[in-house]
């Protein structure tokens, strides 16, 4: 397949190579024990059938077969690669979709954290070029969870791990979780903490009005965790720490003055918070990296760019489970410099999850082959 | 008083006049009912004393007497003038402090109320040229509500109402709530959506490290509930209603365009809510006004602007809870032109508020004695 440079968007700007970092699949074995765990819940969406767990509103529909999205989250060939060549991807970093195995018993979770992270392991051997990935990880046993992550990185080549979110309503400010904190940090490897439905002790109210996903509760839910971290001194325990979130970093950025001043309050005229050995968004630029997945948006971006720095913004799309095409020309459109535009579409990605450097001429379609011809569209 | 028209700031850019249209206020008697109520929930701050309601943390003092902050909230004459001349503060939009009575039962809220409103008209009628104000009104009992605001409106020249979020953990989209939105649309009145600690449903993953306050927990509350009022369809029933948000919309404007796009996909990949008669974000920008108490941050006000119109955004310094000179050196630092910045400080108000338009040329250090030495600063 020849791809011309610009075939995604004819006002496209192309760098040499394109990363998208928050990329979904799942594996059908997954699928079938989500649905046997999640029962009548599990409708014929991914929203309820891999998001909302447990907390999902009745599903819609009773049909007892795979549901047509099933195939397009389970490829890890042909018709992913094909959609990356349409939409211009180089290479997604994958992550296992949410909520992962989080939904599981700890036995089951251990399970198909290890087959999850073994096939996207094969995937990536079968398209070195094209995918990276993210290992799914139990938190239910952290101890596990935690040489599980070292096994990934080490032994299959894995990136970091990805956490859904809560896991039964904790937060990974709880103590029992800090063997997959030490770990991380070890191995100098970050966590990806992806959003679910909001924890059981506060999703009520986003439930009745249809607000529980990622129209809103998504981001309530990661807003909430990645403050947490901040809040309860976690990150003063990890000084090496390295986390990313999605969705423009769930709204912290834009409250992130109005986080440092009441947090400078302290005890005095509003709340109460444990002190911290620095500024709170002095953690938040310092430990975080956010990503653009479902909020490529230009105001978003530009308030992200300038108050986080550029090189704390990197590309996503969240396939399948947004419109990749739409998230690549918007990206396109927003104006950049050309050594900006590296740096959010790839060399961010790079260098936080160490990803290999290398163009890919082997493989039909790749940026290699455009690239050059793509000269006139960055000018 | 003479006051200078840049004292505040040398940077300072000066309007002709300047409202801050998010100002508390408490009375004794409120105060000391709260006490009453929230017993040993009652510390020393205003943030557990007023806005933390019956889900604040432990008291850090048991003292029994009023806490200093009290004389700055209750003061509705010399400090309180004094301290907007210092500020550069020409009208304030006078709100009764978080939680209202909103934690009373519905006889007690009834009470306080009424002397509430009728204490705020007479300080009006002693300085009208300095403040203005909203009714309080007992959502508990929303006939009565209703009645109140109708005469706090039309009896005592009030500007609209103040809630404060969640009433006994309900939301203005029940439908006990209809005859106060009924009355306000057919008064063409405002109401002021204000912050109180998130509904007892989801305020307890707020609690254990110390962000149930404005340092987050208040956006996530007002957030949500704006969000209810679109979702639930409300806004369709009341097509007239106009509603105000303040710190800088409580994050929606910066996942405006994630709330449309999802909404777009309906009951498809990710959420199931109502159909709606339009965009979400058509409802956010015609029904919201936004003020920038808390959040006089450039960039939040860039994006805020940006994605709402200058017509929508009001200053707001949320006196004396943050620090109004901050306030004012921030917004007047910001780059605006002459009619973007009276528009956001003042004109703006003026036209939602239905705020007299009169000078005020007879009160000691009035802007009318500034304006004309104003005009270097404004260029």
């Amino acid at each position: 397949m020849n791809m011309a440079p610009d075939t995604h968007s004819k006002t496209a700007r192309r760098p040499a190579r394109r990363i998208a970092v928050e990329e979904g699949f799942t594996l059908p074995e997954i699928w079938t024990a989500a649905r046997r765990v999640l029962g009548g819940h599990l409708g014929e969406e991914p929203g309820e059938a891999f998001v909302f767990g447990l907390t999902a509103p009745a599903p819609r529909s009773g049909r007892a077969g795979p549901p047509p999205w099933l195939a397009v989250l389970t490829d890890l060939d042909d018709r992913r690669l094909a959609d990356m060549d349409a939409s211009g991807i180089d290479l997604q970093l994958l992550l296992l979709a949410s909520p992962g195995v989080q939904i599981f018993d700890a036995g089951e979770a251990r399970e198909l954290a290890m087959l999850a992270n073994d096939r996207l392991a094969s995937a990536i051997a079968r398209h070195p070029t094209r995918f990276a990935g993210l290992a799914a990880i139990p938190p239910q046993d952290p101890v596990f969870a935690a040489a599980e992550l070292e096994r990934a990185v080490r032994t299959l080549g894995l990136r970091g791990a990805v956490i859904n979110s809560h896991t039964g309503g904790e937060y990974l400010d709880g103590e029992r979780f800090e063997p997959i904190l030490d770990t991380a940090e070890r191995l100098d490897v970050p966590i990806y903490i992806h959003p679910r439905a909001p924890s059981p002790a506060m999703v009520a109210p986003y439930l009745d009005q249809g607000l529980v996903g990622a129209i809103w509760g998504y981001a309530v839910e990661v807003g909430l965790h990645a403050l947490r971290l901040i809040f309860s001194g976690t990150l003063d325990r990890h000084p090496r720490l390295r986390l990313v979130i999605g969705h423009m970093g769930e709204g912290i950025p834009f409250f992130l003055d109005r986080i440092d001043t009441h947090h400078g309050y302290g005890g005095g005229w509003g709340h109460r918070s444990r002190p911290l050995q620095r500024r709170p968004s002095e953690y938040f630029r310092e430990h975080f990296c956010i990503t653009t997945s479902g909020m490529n948006w230009a105001p978003a971006l530009r308030l992200a760019i300038d108050t986080l720095g550029i090189e704390r913004v990197l590309f996503a799309a969240d396939y399948p489970f947004e419109d990749t095409k739409a998230a690549v020309e918007r990206i396109s459109a927003f104006a950049l410099s050309d050594s900006e535009r590296a740096a959010i579409e790839a060399d961010n990605a790079s260098r936080v999850f160490r990803l290999p450097a290398v163009a890919c001429p082997d493989i039909p379609g790749s940026r290699a082959e455009s690239q050059d011809t793509a000269t006139d569209g960055r000018a």
